[in-house]
């Protein structure tokens, strides 16, 4: 705080009218607005009504800069610089069957970078790394700063929900957007995203900025503008940051789901799963390790092994059992192929809303998920199919919602004749530096 | 009420976000709106972020009727039928120096049309007509409904503020708008004025919608769409609906303040008057009794004396004594023509603002406001002026005013050579049935 904080420093009616009508405000003005909305002078219902208007109106670099200081300023800020090794951390802005943190952490801790990864929780058709861990018995997220801290040192690694005193303006500004239809702007995201990665007290940061169908941004000149908003935050913070851009158009992997991802992380872990799950976490790897300068090579590190016994490590410093059997779903139901052809199209969105259907997702914060529950791909873009084989498997422990998830599938597979199809995109589509 | 609200009708959030993205409502989700949120199932901070989204986004007549109906129901409607003359009222959107209601009410019912007139307080720079009368020592427009249908019966006018139960939805909407930057938008405007005017009971009704400067509407297609929903809802709930756009680039007559306006309808009453006021008065009067199929001659009826009979007898039915000594402020400061020629603009913004720097208006709804401070005006658009010459008398009971209403004026005023000067716009812009 600048302790300068007083409730009648501004009108904040007069501050929504003027962003209303496309004015803008000055980085004290944006640095009042987070600090009196935090101390509760500024109530709920004008805070609505503002983030509606930067929903419309936007916000640029000066107002976004101060506003995310000001959400940093009212938390805790750590600071590992004494841990006597690089730090860096990866977010992604969410996608489905994204189990990227899951190898990306270990294989990175291996390569002898410390990874405070701080992570979240699925809410609608995306998956939340916190929930997929949870379905390993005994894992548990909560750590306190310093048992990160100390984790840190011995396992190099720690995948942690953020804490209370990180951030709090954010947490309760994000509580307010959700129920009041402001979530989808980009200045506002990109605050929220960096003031706790900032607050976090990593070095250096690398984003996973995901487009397409199953991704919060639907084109890849949203997701720049989302990267190059970040990007900009961070570095002016004194984060070294970098963004790929990675296509959504249909689920990363073969798995959506909770200990279905789990299980194929840990097969990424093993030497082998699918390709584009490796390919991302080893781009994503790179980037991290150029970060702070590191010339370890991740393929080698995947490969040797090193990186599963960190995984290893990293689930047992958490209370998990690496060895104990993931949960299976009570039931399960098999699409299959109406034609044979060329799979040309499986949309992530409708993949991400069966798997939350089936009870992998959550419908309200407070309600629990299925660890079994989700989607199983059988066949990607690209694969050859032919009519009557299995597509995807259906899991549940609620058999009656297969009927709702079928219903969301409907239009999400398209299958043409060989030599009909469409070229697919890269995975890495675009770098943001 | 339908009988069938329910909380879980619709998810808040959804309609929000639908109407964000530029989508519409069912009749049946904007009348739920409406009492779901008076209902209290719809907390502020939601209905903040929808108004603001409906200032973005609009809402179509199919959304504006139902929730304008919406608001009616939730209150009381009442009915004037029995009262064996017809029943007309006038709302004007405001301005600066509007005291036309003060004249017109008296006169329209000299003509033999009752007219309750709902009126209501000054906020920001447009004046009140409750706070204009307030002026004149024992009136009060605190009545019941008992009380208006007698006086109705008996002097054939009231002017009145509305009571807590016409329309409260709209009253705690209205709140909410006013502390969220969300009272300037067309459809949230005329659903506020007519679900009010509506459940008053009148038979008819016409519109003063004031467009310039010192109006809520600053170009006349802007103003030309407020009084066409006006009169699409007016009429399509049975209430006889005719709008006229008038001019409010520069004040109605010579003052601008609440005694001062008392003192000029008054003189208007009495015969004399500014001419503005006068052809106002006589044009708005000619179209509430043609609204009513009254043949009477409001020219004649107010040369004859009857309409100032009439004043007399409402203002003490009211409480107030017409003979009375208007309150006269403490200090006055002159403002002089700084050239000589023609005023081509005497500004209606500035005026009002000077005014309500004087004290005439109130900062915050719980504000007193002065009964004698206000702006006198000594030249009209149009007039011959002389440098040194009296241009405007400031009054204040409080002197410390002086420098910001003086500094409110700054480029308020503009004399040109004769020959140079605009053209006029006409008083009464166009009329909308």
């Amino acid at each position: 705080m600048d302790g300068h904080l007083d409730p009648r420093r501004y009108s904040t009616v007069d501050l929504i009218r003027r962003k209303r009508d496309g004015g803008q405000w000055s980085p004290d003005e944006a640095r009042w607005i987070i600090e009196a909305y935090t101390a509760g002078f500024i109530p709920d219902e004008q805070m609505s009504a503002l983030a509606m208007a930067v929903f419309f109106r936007g916000m640029s670099a000066a107002e976004i800069d101060p506003w995310t200081a000001a959400m940093i300023d009212g938390g805790v800020r750590l600071d590992y610089s004494d841990l006597g090794r690089p730090t860096v951390d990866k977010h992604s802005t969410g996608g489905v069957g994204d189990k990227i943190t899951l190898v990306l952490t270990p294989l990175v801790a291996a390569c002898g970078v410390a990874v405070p990864q701080l992570s979240g929780r699925g809410l609608g058709h995306t998956g939340g790394t916190l929930d997929k861990l949870e379905s390993i018995p005994g894992w548990r997220g909560d750590l306190s700063s310093a048992q990160v801290r100390s984790q840190l040192a011995e396992v190099g690694g720690a995948i942690v929900a953020a804490g209370p005193d990180l951030a709090p303006a954010d947490k309760k500004l994000y509580a307010l957007r959700d129920v009041t239809g402001t979530v989808e702007s980009i200045p506002l995201i990109a605050s929220s995203i960096m003031a706790k990665k900032i607050a976090e007290g990593t070095e250096a940061l690398v984003l996973d900025v995901k487009v397409g169908s199953g991704a919060f941004m639907k084109d890849l000149a949203e997701a720049r503008e989302l990267a190059r908003t970040m990007v900009r935050i961070g570095t002016g913070a004194g984060v070294r940051t970098v963004a790929l851009l990675s296509d959504m158009s249909t689920p990363l992997g073969l798995t959506a789901g909770n200990a279905l991802e789990v299980r194929e992380a840990v097969e990424v872990l093993a030497g082998g799963g699918p390709p584009d799950v490796v390919e991302l976490t080893l781009a994503l790897a790179a980037e991290m390790l150029a970060a702070v300068g590191s010339d370890a090579d991740p393929a080698e590190v995947l490969s040797s092994g090193r990186a599963m016994d960190r995984w290893r490590r990293l689930i047992r410093a958490q209370g998990g059992d690496p060895d104990a059997p993931l949960p299976s779903a009570l039931e399960t139901d098999v699409v299959t192929a109406p034609t044979s052809g060329v799979l040309d199209r499986l949309d992530a969105m409708a993949v991400g809303l069966a798997a939350w259907h089936l009870g992998a997702g959550r419908v309200r914060k407070e309600d629990d998920v299925q660890a079994a529950a989700g989607v199983e791909l059988h066949a990607k873009p690209g694969d050859l199919v032919r009519a009557g084989d299995p597509l995807l498997t259906l899991h549940t422990d609620t058999p009656e919602r297969f009927a709702a998830a079928r219903a969301a599938l409907d239009d999400a597979v398209r299958i043409v004749e060989p030599g009909a199809a469409s070229t697919r995109p890269p995975l890495v589509q675009d770098r943001v530096e």
